[in-house]
C-alpha cells in the first residue's frame, strides 16, 4: 500500500538539516518549500523513513513532521500563499499530484 | 463530518502572524508548536478557516498548510523531536488526540 506523503522539518544545524534533506530526496520526494517535501511512498518505506530522519536530527533542538494521506485527505489539503516555492517545484510535478 | 486537522503556517510579520494564531485558537484548535495548530473542526469550518487564513496573511511572502486528516491517517502520522513543545501543550491535549 501506497501513502501521499507530506514531510515538514524545522532543523537547527546545517549538517543534519542537508542530510535530512538528502534522504527525502532520494527517497523520491520532491521539494516544495524550503523544508517541506512531498511525493508518494510505501506505507513501509514510509515508516522506515522516519526512522532514519529520527537518527540524523537532534531529539532536543528539531523537529520533523511526517504526515501521510490517502487519496481523499489528500485532495483536500489546502496550500496558501508560498506553500508552493515557484523556484523549487514546477507545474509538472504538481500536475502529478493535484 | 469532521476532520482531525493540523495546520502549519510561516508568517513573516508579528501582526498577521498573531491574528492567526488567535483565529486558530478562537476556531478550538490547540497550539502544538510555535506555528503548529492541531484540534478537531467539522469539513465546512475548515474550508471556512483557509478563507480567513488568505485574508490575514501576505501571499507573496506567506505560507499556510492546512492538513485535513481522517482518524486512519491521524493515527499514522510521525511527530519526532519537538514536533510537541513541552511548554505548550500538556499531557492532557494529547491524550484527546493520541
Amino acid at each position: 500500500m501506497s501513502v501521499l506523503a507530506w514531510i515538514i522539518y524545522d532543523i537547527t544545524e546545517d549538517k543534519p538539516r542537508n542530510k535530512v534533506a538528502k534522504l527525502l530526496k532520494k527517497s523520491g520526494l520532491f521539494r516544495v518549500q524550503k523544508s517541506v517535501f512531498l511525493g508518494k511512498l510505501n506505507s513501509s518505506r514510509f515508516d522506515e523513513l522516519g526512522e532514519q530522519c529520527l537518527e540524523l536530527i537532534n531529539e532536543k533542538t528539531d523537529s520533523v513532521y511526517l504526515f501521510p494521506f490517502c487519496q481523499e485527505d489528500f485532495r483536500n489539503i489546502k496550500v496558501l500563499g508560498q506553500g508552493f516555492d515557484k523556484k523549487l517545484v514546477n507545474d509538472e510535478i504538481l500536475a502529478m499530484f493535484f
